[in-house]
């Protein structure tokens, strides 16, 4: 439909993102200050934290996405919608590295990790700090929560455009916390109702794809069949996303991801591709398989051998397969969008890179 | 000004919270069906944890003032608001379970023990079920934080008078965690700038008094200089609520409080009535005291003794001053307001009953 001349990158939108979150830290951080120096503290752990990582692709998405139907507004009507997005994101990373016990996230220390540092000196009992860290982090992560609403809400476009905004941060939050509790219940549940495909559509796709598409669509007024469209292919790529995920996690470039391509066979997690060699894989091939997965003392070799069968047995590829299927199905619904051809290829790079990554 | 003939009362206000309560935790979990019956157990988790229990007076404050400012108007426009104030709060007490380690809330299972009772028979290690369960119980809490925002949203008065309340919102969240951070980091840090005082204005004042109170009158459209000193009277009996629950917790009548009156004194918790202690008691008083002051072993004769030397050192007899001097300062806000005598003894009654209770 509309000529766009130069589409907002990746890169910029990161810029955009952290001079934003660098201010309202800040300021929150001031705000705290009459609270006492420890609770500006707090927020400055969150500052730290988020500044240290993240690339920011749900901001990109969301500002994106308003351009390609709004070529001649100011982006940064709508940053703070932008911005939303990456911070319940960020919220739900503090939550989790509380369920997973982490102290790390982008290689630095997280909130806990933080917290552990600075309570070193006045608590020696490690249980008891533990706990204290985790409380520290637990309150940022409902701090970063409830702020996304307010930093969504200062949004300069017409207040009903913003309150459907805030509708749908409020259902990425929703399935995003459904997803979680589905993930972390799967390991032990004898519930076969629950799949990798349906955790993949409610944990990753939903606020990481579904939301910032939809938000950046229904901010720009984009017509009604697009938002649908868009929604629908922000499932598929989301879905997507996470099946190349589980692929890197396994056999991805360690140097490259920074990531342990180890864990989820020690950890047993039963993703997609788990799933998928229990549908395709011998009798055989399971028996060996099964005998290494979830053990956590698993050699080396062990786990060379267990990748193998993954490979042998066409469980990686019947993934690939899935995956190319995928992005045919996502090109599909491009093609659906009332869009120009720039508009189109915005979101036919946006899929290659999603579901062609090696990162 | 206003002729107020019928206020609503706190029983009327519970009432119609629990109401929209069940209504909204069943529709939730009838959502979270489409993720998967794991997700809607959750919900159903939720809505028994909070109907188990509450007062509902954070409800009953916001209804209560906006009634005394607009005598007229129908009560449930502004139900969704008087709603949310009870889920934040219950977000709150969730998570502040999870920081207590508590499983028994309002006498029943809360979140994390109706699920310690649910994965048992999955998950028979007890640690990795700890885990498990409070993984459930910090997940409902983001539900229900998140969730406050959206309900909030469905309050049926003009546009900016929601942005204001949510505004409000806002700012009763950020100023609990603050109050949560301090509370639980004054157990161990040197730093003296915390006080017992400013914990009471945060953690209690804030988000139980000023918000519900303020909602109530911005809703209503009362004048400017109502809603500041309201504010004020907020902060004023908040403090004085907490400095009460203090006493209570330690000289209540269990039978009446549901709460034992050792675990402060066991805990070493440093309460308002303990920094009086220190201000007023001589040194005698003061090393027998904290030979017995969190102390978890302490024996019932001990900490008899330790209740002793709080009166006889007159620290109990300074805050009941200092609650008497509360009270009468609520008072004199109560008399600036520009209510009917209705309105204003329906104030003078909320200062007495938070501030004299025995409950």
């Amino acid at each position: 439909m509309q000529a766009v001349v130069s589409l907002i990158d990746v890169s910029a939108a990161k810029k955009l993102t952290d001079e934003y979150i660098h201010d309202f830290c800040s300021r929150r951080s001031g705000e705290a200050l009459e609270l006492g120096p420890a609770y500006s503290r707090l927020w400055q752990s969150i500052e730290k934290l988020l500044l240290a990582g993240g690339k920011r692709f749900r901001p990109y998405m969301v500002l994106a996405t308003y351009q390609v139907y709004q070529p001649k507004n100011d982006l940064k009507a709508i940053l703070p919608a932008a911005v939303a997005q990456e911070l319940i994101h960020s919220a739900m990373l503090v939550h989790d590295d509380i369920i997973d016990r982490d102290m790390i996230r982008y290689g630095v220390k997280n909130i806990a990790g933080q917290y552990d540092e600075y309570y070193q000196p006045y608590l020696q009992d490690t249980d008891e700090r533990n706990h204290m860290t985790l409380s520290a982090a637990l309150l940022a992560g409902d701090a970063l929560l409830a702020d996304a609403h307010k930093v969504l809400r200062k949004t300069n476009r017409a207040s009903e455009l913003v309150d459907q905004a805030e509708d749908i941060l409020n259902t990425s939050i929703f399935e995003v916390i459904g997803g979680e509790l589905l993930d972390s219940e799967i390991a032990f549940l004898p519930e076969g109702a629950i799949t990798a495909e349906v955790i993949s559509r409610y944990k990753t796709a939903s606020y990481s794809f579904v939301g910032p598409l939809t938000t950046g669509a229904v901010l720009a007024e984009a017509p009604e069949t697009d938002i649908n469209i868009l929604k629908e292919f922000a499932i598929i790529v989301g879905i997507g996303y996470q099946f190349r995920d589980d692929i890197l996690g396994m056999f991805g470039d360690t140097k490259l991801t920074g990531k342990s391509t180890t864990t989820d066979i020690k950890e047993g997690k039963r993703t997609y591709l788990i799933e998928q060699f229990e549908t395709v894989a011998n009798d055989t091939q399971k028996e060996l398989f099964f005998s290494i997965f979830h053990q956590p003392e698993a050699s080396d070799q062990e786990i060379e051998t267990a990748k193998n069968i993954l490979i042998e047995s066409g469980a990686l590829q019947s993934v690939e397969d899935r995956i190319e299927q995928l992005r045919q199905q996502a090109f599909e619904k491009i093609s659906q969008l009332s869009l120009s051809e720039d508009g189109k290829s915005m979101y036919e790079g946006l899929v290659n890179h999603c579901l062609k990554r090696e990162v």
